[in-house]
């Protein structure tokens, strides 16, 4: 049986995808009263906040904060910069491997430390976020060694923290396949339909960009037909 | 004998402020590449922005990005709402009593993000940031045991960190009362007639907000003038 957070809030980081879906259908399920925050940090495309938005909607989240930062003034990653390409094509063994062009230095850095702004703001209990470290790109800041040091960071640098009630980082998904991810989000009944994975903003997911290949064998794992729509098929 | 650092590269954080100047002034009197990140960042004032450019282009400082993020949108302190005020005429043993409403919510770690964002980006060895913590505000964030977590957050958390070169985060005026940071200041030749610290933005700096107490209190200590002119002076 779940607890109940009744009452209790939480900020849930929402960037449109699968993992943020069904991090936040998490979140819902516990009782939580949820504040959603999403960036517009100039990633490559815009399509991935108007489904962020979606999301929002559908769980019928009030406060759902757009906080606009200007990564690319700073650059530094494909997702970023027009100047680093998005590898398209590669094997899966491939995007396992090591850190790929679509790494944006510092970037969960950078978004829990608004969530950790807002939640304190807002006296929050959790900040949710949904990275994984199964089937992912090999992003440092998304293994849960990182994520146990941000939560020290948080002991000992907010007013809450030193007051002696820390803001706890939530990480439902980290030891999860994208398949069983996914399981979880159809057993929530997350809306999967809205989300966006694709690093192009094209009107259908590529299917061959690391995050459309993460998600197409996460849905053949799980045993379930990806419902959204792709170039090629 | 200072171990010179020619080419070498670093992020300064400039404020605008004194300590931050004094900062910048240590990096460069080390033989730093700087580049200098400010944030723009909903404050009740653009004037310490002016001054960060000031003290940037005194400094020769070829790069200096200012950065606009809108805190106003979170909120939570008197330095980002206009419904929470800024104390004044407080005695020097109130100041450093207990966390004041001009605390904002995680603002340095969300400072510290984006520099950590940029020296990745840049290949830079080191951050410098004019944090101390003796004649202070009582901010969490400005403590030594704060900045050493920060540093575990980029070895786990960075592409460089967990390659094995994690940048570094300098705070050479940790220690330091305001009285030895204006000595140190005046010593390599810091322009603090071009530094802001009044958290108000008038003409002259007020003599009576948590900062100018803390500034005036230390020139006095000091044994010099405050080069800057004051509303009641």
């Amino acid at each position: 049986m779940v607890k109940s957070r009744k009452n209790k809030k939480c900020v849930v980081l929402l960037s449109g995808g699968i993992d943020s879906c069904v991090s936040c259908a998490i979140a819902k399920k516990e009782g939580y009263r949820i504040w959603a925050l999403t960036f517009d940090y100039g990633q490559r495309h815009r399509k991935e906040i108007e489904h962020a938005k979606k999301i929002a909607k559908f769980f019928k989240i009030k406060e759902h904060l757009i906080l606009k930062i200007d990564l690319r003034k700073i650059g530094g990653s494909a997702l970023t910069s027009d100047s680093i390409k998005v590898p398209k094509k590669r094997s899966l063994k491939e995007i396992t491997k090591k850190i790929p062009p679509t790494y944006v230095p510092a970037r969960n850095t950078i978004f829990l430390s608004f969530a950790l702004s807002l939640a304190e703001k807002i006296s929050a209990e959790s900040i949710f976020i949904g990275a994984n470290c199964i089937d992912f790109s090999g992003y440092p800041d998304c293994r849960p060694q990182y994520f146990k040091v941000f939560e020290e960071l948080i002991k000992v640098g907010t007013k809450k923290g030193v007051e002696g009630y820390p803001i706890k980082i939530r990480t439902p998904l980290i030891n999860l396949t994208k398949a069983e991810i996914i399981k979880k989000g159809i057993e929530l009944k997350a809306p999967l339909e809205l989300t966006w994975s694709c690093y192009e903003g094209k009107r259908f997911a590529c299917g061959e960009c690391d995050a459309c290949k993460l998600r197409l064998k996460g849905f053949k794992e799980a045993g379930f037909k990806d419902p959204i729509k792709y170039a090629k098929s």
